[in-house]
């Protein structure tokens, strides 16, 4: 019995697709608009009814998830482990006692925060944790910022009364100028900060005020990369001196250079160990710190536990944030000096969520347990090559399949917007929950215990729907 | 038997103080601090035996909490109310199969919001969530900023080719140069244009990039205010003075204008109700937003579910955040045009934890069966008559009293920031746990079940340190 099958009895063999007019979203969907903006609503679930990879909604469907909350359900819907956790005596106080972590941790919390960092990336042992990707990433930005000048006037050393004085202004030299480096097509959050560094699509940033902050190329691969070896290292190399005449001429100091492990919301697109070592290597050159974005690969999906083991970094990047199907937040790191010099920098009331934390902590050990990153990495490799058939067989709508030899992790493009649209709305007619990257991508996003029988049904419906355009 | 011995029949009559020392403190410090940077740790508590409105720590002190892990326990710790909700299969599902609100609300969300909007603040009947107080407030920018460029363009107009190309390159038209005005010694939290905001302690802010808006004065009044009207209300008339020159005269449109009923980390700075109505006013001339801040004074501590229905302003607030007590974090707004002009704007990957809401709702439902804000309102004029009489005898640490009429939201000032922080270390060995603001004050923010007998262990206390001074 597979372990799907241990934890889900009662998981449905195959999609079940009572009403594709859905009139009881429509009036639930409706009926919340007034009280909260519902607009961006797919549909109604009903998480009661939802089990392992599939989701419920209120017409009755039950639709295979390869999406799983926008790649954020890690271990299926209702998983008994999980319940099981959520029902614990530690998680209770986590919930009705909520600390302020920096202020007044609990006995418990060396313990919570040991466990999340039983699954720390290679090179990793320390945590600061936050509530969101987005607060994650915002929260080693001020640590980058932070060392940055610490390092300029000394570890040890105090602020200066001018320091002091103007930053109460929000002028230098107290607030100074200093940018972080991200990528064209990247997606880091939608705050103020992280939306500034966020370059995938305009509508998460048209009228916001944003920090002026540099943007370099990432690399445009072409596919199979088995097949374009040498003009992929020349992209990479492209890319790289763009990164680094960046670093070189920017207007003002850049003190941290942010990249996914493969940009996602942005299109799943990949680029090379090389190319990440470059990174690591621009960044040793100009004195910056590497933040690894892992909000969305990390977490096993991969077929590692974090996306960039995959490029073997070295010296490892230096802060690695998470979110996401880790359900918890925040960033991890190693050098004792990216805890700030003072008390009270690194602060705020909550400083994290304990329950989410727990949470984290008990996903990460059912990862371990049963090795999912690795079983991932198996029905990924079924799946892939299972979808190159296909797109051999509908090279028109399957163009660009990418995320090989990365696990559950693949996606590829259509025509445009608006065939990858209908694509979505046919997927779910013929009951699969899929989502899009991008504006003419598929991503795959199912849960670690998606199994080959899951890749059949998915398969089954892609050229279900893909032989009747 | 008053509701807090319904509610914790076992609380301690009384601090116990086994040791001054913390040995099991020290040791447990020391030891998560090589994990998760524990530095401002005042001590490690055991949730697990705090009861009411007592906070255990691991070498078997109880405190009386007065602090409230910074203001945002609410009904005590392990409130057996609470933790039936935690025990709920609602609860549950929140916790392990937590949705992404905006693409796939539950059947349960409208509930889950509609409880919520049972306490909104009168004239407030929509609802957006967050994680954090700092989240809610960064949110609200964004929706400051999306509906000043709508009203420019017309509600529905599209954007234009030009904002859509610079945007993604963080350039206006499409990334416009827009202010938020907020006010010498706020505190709004500690993100990038939160932290651009915050204006009370250089410790927030330094290092770290911030936007270049515009910082007013914030009333400084004169106590007793009954005996200073006249000089109070001519603070008021300067400080309102500022703000409009602020308008006319900043470099860039300012859209919003953000301000805390009380001035909570800054110093517990007051402001009368005609500040406040003259800061609406001045929004609806200069054609901003006035978002009130309710992060830590909402929720029932002044007396009222939100400190600022004291003052009566008209028309509403336009947005009204929070957060801490709540233990769920968001804005309530009443203008259907505060919602985007187009959906995926005000949007992110989960839009809110519903745990978090549920735990909200059914706090505002206690607060509102049990009246909790009106026995704050007793409580808070009881201990307020008292501490009067020990400011007269202790004046020199008992300065510019301030919070009447507010509950138990009150604070005073001692010298000078080394008496004051003598004054916390002395309260801790005489078994109160209890919080600074600004350089030099106390600010007392018991739970909603502090009653008059906790009051007078406070007195008390009190009284035994500064009797010794």
């Amino acid at each position: 019995m597979s372990l799907c099958e241990q934890y889900f009895p009662d998981e449905p063999k195959a999609p079940v697709v009572v009403s594709t007019e859905n009139p009881k979203t429509k009036a639930a969907t409706a009926s919340l608009d007034k009280v909260f903006d519902a607009r961006a609503a797919s549909f109604v679930a009903d998480y009661s009814k939802s089990v392992g990879n599939y989701i419920c909604d209120v017409d009755g469907n039950y639709y295979l998830d390869v999406y799983s909350q926008i790649s954020s359900i890690p271990l299926g819907y209702n998983n008994p482990e999980l319940i099981k956790v959520a029902k614990s005596e530690k998680m209770i106080r986590a919930i009705v006692d909520r600390p302020s972590l920096g202020t007044y941790p609990g006995k418990d919390t060396e313990e919570i925060v040991s466990e999340i960092l039983k699954v720390a990336p290679k090179g990793q042992d320390k945590l600061w944790s936050a509530l969101s990707g987005a607060d994650a990433n915002e929260l080693a930005f001020k640590a980058v910022f932070f060392w940055y000048q610490s390092k300029k006037r000394g570890y040890k050393t105090n602020f200066s009364e001018s320091e002091i004085t103007s930053v109460m202004k929000n002028q230098a030299p107290g607030s100074p100028e200093l940018a972080i480096l991200s990528f064209e097509r990247a997606f880091h959050g939608r705050l103020f900060a992280t939306g500034s560094t966020t370059c995938s699509k305009p509508i998460h940033k048209l009228d916001l005020p944003s920090f002026k902050w540099p943007k370099a190329e990432f690399p445009s691969y072409k596919y199979p990369r088995e097949k374009y070896v040498e003009e992929n290292a020349a992209e990479d190399k492209r890319c790289l001196a763009i990164v680094d005449t960046l670093f070189k001429t920017w207007h003002c100091p850049i003190a941290g250079l942010l990249v996914e492990p493969i940009q996602s919301e942005g299109g799943d697109n990949h680029a090379s160990a090389e190319f990440f070592q470059g990174l690591r290597d621009l960044t040793l050159k100009h004195g910056a710190l590497l933040i690894m974005d892992e909000v969305q690969t990390g977490v096993g999906a991969t077929g590692v536990m974090w996306a960039h083991e995959h490029f073997n970094i070295s010296p490892p990047a230096d802060l690695v944030t998470f979110s996401k199907k880790f359900q918890s937040a925040g960033y991890f790191f190693h050098d004792p000096e990216l805890v700030p010099n003072f008390a009270y920098r690194q602060f705020n009331t909550w400083c994290g969520d304990p329950a989410r934390m727990i949470l984290g902590g008990a996903i990460g050990a059912e990862i371990l347990k049963h090795d999912l990153a690795t079983k991932a990495q198996k029905v990924g490799g079924y799946l892939f090559s299972k979808l190159e058939k296909l797109q051999e067989k509908y090279p028109k709508y399957m163009k660009d399949l990418r995320g090989k030899g990365r696990a559950t992790f693949i996606a590829w493009s259509l025509e445009d917007s608006a065939t990858r649209n209908k694509f979505l709305v046919d997927m779910k007619k013929a009951g699969v929950n899929i989502g899009g990257c991008a504006e003419d991508s598929i991503r795959l996003r199912p849960t670690l215990l998606f199994e080959e029988k899951h890749a059949d049904v998915l398969l089954e419906r892609i050229e279900h729907v893909l032989s009747s355009y």
